[in-house]
């Protein structure tokens, strides 16, 4: 079967193991193997981190990029996502990069692309998957002297339920054996009973951070929480948000994440994402990091 | 007079069959020449396919693209056409690859930019011509074995009348000796009698299909048929589409094309764009070699 | 401190005038210096002919480039500029090159960034300044050959009180000596008086071009003109357009510059624009060298 990054649970243990570990040496230091051909970024939500990120990674093994910006034009001419998949490999892409606002839409793109040499890494589907923002937070960690993950309490703060990061971030601990995976939000952002079983529930965010080792705060979509009913960022930040007083309370070693982009003082204090404790901009840099090690595995060598 | 590709008629047949031969080399793997400089794609219409089709032969010559959208912007400041040619031209850039709204805007565009060493590539101007997409389908034939132009027999099924590329598919075939070019379609769909004066036409797709070696299907623009008057999509299929019934009548050998993006289902059906008689992602590929050919053609090699 | 090109009143007299010479020196042929590292082109307003400038410029220094288009976007995830500054330096960026609506974005980003080797370059700031706009026109002139700043005499015509283009040439010429800078404009369009000192200002066109080396016209931004009013189109190229009759009465040495892009007959008449007195184009060109100076003065050579 061709090698595509879909999610997490479609990854064997040592892949992920591995792409850790490589995307550390890459970080630290070692040099990157060179691939050739040309990586197609194809995203059909507006981005920029990502695609960059995606962008430096490609240029850093020696990939060229064509960047693809569906998200003004609703796909104008109507022609499927398969056709479109299939057409770019028929051009030659080696790699198709896929942000999709409909769950599992890189799945649906790979099964197009079967029986062609044309991997598919996903950026990001729906509420359903960012397996590379999954992948660049273990990175994180790993870097910032975390090495034993069966010793780790992880918490998740905020929107875990439409958060794609969420999912594949509890994926991905499960995984690597995380002593401890908590989840805590406001009702609405829990997300349904039977998912992440592994993961225990807080509905109290001190309870939450109790003792953790570190603390994945998601961003809180501003746009979306006046109108269903969510609370407003006032009160989000007041009864959820990471505060410089509950940053207090945390061990010395605690560390704090964020998938970015932050709305400060709303999930989490300004003063806390500059602070000594924050990994925040550490995530970026593995991030590219992360993705060299995708593109790596994922695209062979030229003979 | 400076080499620009604007339109079949203003090139030499000579020069067609050379770009021709050339592109079918380098689809069978000949080397590239290496060229240097920019290659900037002015887009006014929205291009996916055809605008990484350009970017990637570029590169695979050595050059650089800088890519300008301006489909989005409705040319915000207002400059003319023949300006953001003297200025791109000022600016080193090789060669512009032009796609426009208006008929002629690329020989507009040559005619600003006489004198100076940057060349116009026509990437489709209104209903007029769209000439590295009937060289595609000239290589596609040739390498699927049709190596006779003399003897073939091709049809052209649809919208012809607002097709640019129909139009450069029967200016190539005649400049080639093709023996019969058939045009069959809705009278709404048929060019002004005194057009295409070699063609034959047909108002019946059973009839022009008889005996062809190929069959060109033509994307029927789904958004312009509820208001216009003209057949919806599903009598459109059943009058005028290439359904498997009618493609069973074609003759073993016969080959189907379609320039993409494709509507499933209405100008022909999905079964066929992915059956063994179609050449739709042979197309794509002839159309990186095609381009390709073209750079190497239009841009000299550096000193 | 670290290097940035913000405005010029940034830099010192040394580095401008260094910058001038390089330029020019590489627009006689001077072969550039090789830098590594990515260039972004972070722009929040719509812009062709200086983003592409930028690019081209930044590759033939060696530089990569990442294109980051907010101009349709609104921030649409609502990070803070200093937010994505701050990112894009952790992904590795050498340089960030910032157009932005508001006066001293680039001054923030900035200070954002103090710390890092991440340079910022203005490429336009609201009204504020365009550096390297100025220091390409200063590089046209010296290229026509005026070699004698303490000599020469500049008229800027139009609308420079919401120039940022007149206000870094302003500043400019100050520093280089220029011996006479002239403003010409209709009341509305004039600087407040405490604003630029050392220049004069003229009420009539005719007397503010008698005996000028150079004539700066500058772009009336038409969509503003009905709205607000500014005299039309028409009436505007009557009393301050640089018509036939006005460019006759120059001196045969005088030369006539225009940042682009051009309202023909309003500003300046049609025929001006591609005359033998016209440096237009000229200044596209010097673009590209004052460009890459810039990025050769901001960024290290790899060790």
């Amino acid at each position: 079967m061709s090698r595509h990054l879909l999610d997490i649970s479609g990854c064997q243990t040592s892949e992920l193991e591995g792409l850790i570990e490589r995307a550390s040496a890459l970080a630290a230091g070692a040099s990157c193997a060179c691939r050739q051909g040309t990586v197609a970024n194809l995203f059909f939500e507006p981005s920029t981190r990502t695609r960059v990120s995606f962008e430096m990674a490609a240029r850093r093994v020696g990939l060229q990029v064509v960047n693809i910006d569906q998200s003004g034009s609703s796909t104008s001419k109507g022609e499927s996502l398969a056709d479109t998949g299939r057409t770019l490999s028929a051009m030659g892409v080696a790699a198709i990069v896929l942000r999709h606002a409909e769950n599992h839409a890189p799945a649906q793109l790979a099964a197009a692309l079967e029986g062609t040499p044309t991997r598919v890494v996903n950026a990001g589907d729906g509420q359903h998957a960012h397996p590379s923002q999954a992948l660049l937070d273990a990175v994180t960690l790993h870097r910032a002297g975390f090495d034993d993950w069966s010793r780790m309490r992880i918490a998740i703060v905020g929107d875990i339920r439409h958060s794609r990061v969420a999912r594949s971030d509890v994926a991905l601990f499960e995984r690597l054996g995380v002593a401890e995976i908590r989840l805590a939000g406001p009702d609405a952002f829990l997300p349904d009973t039977g998912e992440m079983p592994a993961a225990r529930r807080f509905c109290d965010i001190d309870q939450a951070l109790d003792g953790v080792d570190a603390v994945i705060c998601l961003r809180i979509q501003r746009e979306r929480i006046e109108s269903t009913g969510y609370p407003d960022g006032d009160s989000f930040q007041r009864q959820w948000g990471l505060t410089e007083a509950r940053a207090a309370k945390l061990a010395p070693h605690a560390r704090i994440l964020h998938p970015g982009p932050v709305n400060r003082d709303v999930e989490i204090s300004a003063s806390l994402v500059d602070s000594p404790q924050s990994l925040i901009l550490e995530q970026v840099r593995a991030g590219i990091h992360a993705r060299t090690a995708v593109f790596e595995w994922l695209i062979d060598a030229a003979g």
